[in-house]
């Protein structure tokens, strides 16, 4: 099953240790100072044995709690440079792809036993997305 | 190749050997007594050699043949729960897994040879969907 | 501003008054018997002078608690011939266009002076709507 | 003719002269500290005689052309809090009733003679725009 | 009510009596030889009282009827410039706008009594539209 | 990262040693004689290792550059059979699948080193496309 949640946040592109030039060689319009923003959408895809009584691979309101947790709740209405810590520390810069493998590794620490991640998605708009299934 | 199409239809989940208590609390208001509804979309997508002559993998007008006898006409403007036997004796809840899998069922028995059916999407709206890729 | 919400609904086009024959004849496969549904788009324009100090026409969370209580909860995963009186008892079908007029109604009651309901549309899906801009 | 841009923009709702209390008690989430964003659409509306040679309002490639100046280069890829005179000096918040006056007058000021700007519609996603037709 | 129809379509912007350089100068890529295409929407708003039987401003079935015949059977895998008499001698180019007329007064005149065609929409795709309503 | 692109074109599916009734019979409308169009769109699927300082697969612009190169300033604007050279000589049909291969083929051999070229995704429209994940 994919469900889909959408979120809107700002971010920018920008490392700390290079110059102002190098930054914008580098990121473009995404190094400008005060970060720019999306409405993301989040597609979470879980794979898993039908479940019998329910016809569902996860009960759809437990994965909405879920997404809510971990995804939503975090995420929407803020600047992701300043809430996540691998972005604000500079260890990784806010790309769809570094966004993927943050909500991939929030999701794999909660999801029960007998369901798969099997990707996570993250679209910026679209025409940019990226996908992540994992290490 | 992908081939969408659409259908509207009802559906209810609710499992009869349980009470309306339990039914509301797994199904949340999904249960309601007369149902609701979808305007659903089913990607389709087939593989195979690409035809020497007519660059495509299946002729087009075939599939949607196809798709019209096996998707539109058995669920369009129908409450699923009434017209798919599996939903109707209660084996299965009308949910978006199911009926992929259901899906996959009639198309997997009716494709010529040389074409797979790689899976069969089912999406009920932009937030949620299921694929399903064989058994 | 525009204001738009989903919600999921069966319905069924149906005139107790007339034979099965002539309700196939008028309504076509809408007359099914159990209903079909869609995914509904309810888009509400409300007009107004910009407020000074929050540079919006009507503050977007009391407009989103006004649309939840008088379009979402009321017709979210219900049967519209079931839940809307003049949908139960004959007086109407419920069309996108009567649909329209009953949101219409239930908003246009319930707004605070200053703000006017401009249009209420409803979409059943991307190929049919109707607007109701009032009698 | 209806031509549509599209601009990624981070925003804040914020009145510096409140509490934070009150800040977050009107504008909700909004008000979060380092803002959040959208993927804008902006969707302008053009009226006037159709060219006999052309058979278009206004020649596409100019339309373009002052759609760039006047609304893709100032605000994509920007924090509308700093890059708009209204908006960052609290005469106004970057609401999309606000920027739709904010595109509306930018365009008014260059549309050439024969052509009239009917209306500025500005999306922030698929459930919230804001149109504006003039005072 | 609104019902949108889809057709795809190839067209060219090209004044036979002016040199390939004036063509290109003012029409850029859209002069290319021979013809590029779009994947056409055409959304038709038609007005009216709504009818105390059906619930409707006109039965859907007639309004299908009617926009198979005058749009979309003479339109759908069509060249434009080759298919409709204006652009194929030269009066107008097969622009939205020009097309939106053309629309416009073929449904006109098929009208029955007591529907107003209030405006005929052209989309080439999700940035580009025009909208005619009436002379 | 998967990065969408857009074009618009025309096509028509023909073989020129067939009859004209042989055309219709196999290709239906699409085989018209002046061609039809859609506004295409085409995602492109890259892998590779999430570079240590930008987070990015590949860096966005350069991913557009060559975009660009190979597949909107080739294909937007033109009449796919004229312009491609297996289109024009009747090698291949230009269709979905026929497209995916063509436009796989062009990226694939301008790739750098360490980005893997997962798939290439055409789609004419909502309901239509093919995806190429290689030889």
């Amino acid at each position: 099953m994919i469900r889909t949640v959408q979120f809107s946040a700002a971010h920018r592109y920008y490392r700390p240790e290079w110059s102002p030039e190098r930054n914008r060689e580098v990121f473009g319009a995404c190094a400008n100072e005060h970060g720019h923003g999306h409405t993301y959408r989040c597609a979470v895809t879980l794979q898993g044995e039908i479940d019998d009584t329910t016809s569902m691979v996860m009960n759809l309101s437990d994965v909405d709690a879920l997404l809510k947790d971990e995804v939503v709740d975090p995420l929407d209405h803020q600047h992701l440079n300043h809430v996540v810590r691998a972005f604000a520390d500079g260890t990784a810069i806010p790309t769809a792809e570094a966004l993927a493998v943050h909500v991939w590794d929030r999701l794999q620490a909660r999801l029960p036993e007998g369901i798969d991640l099997v990707s996570v998605r993250i679209e910026e708009d679209d025409t940019l997305s990226a996908e992540y299934a994992g290490p």
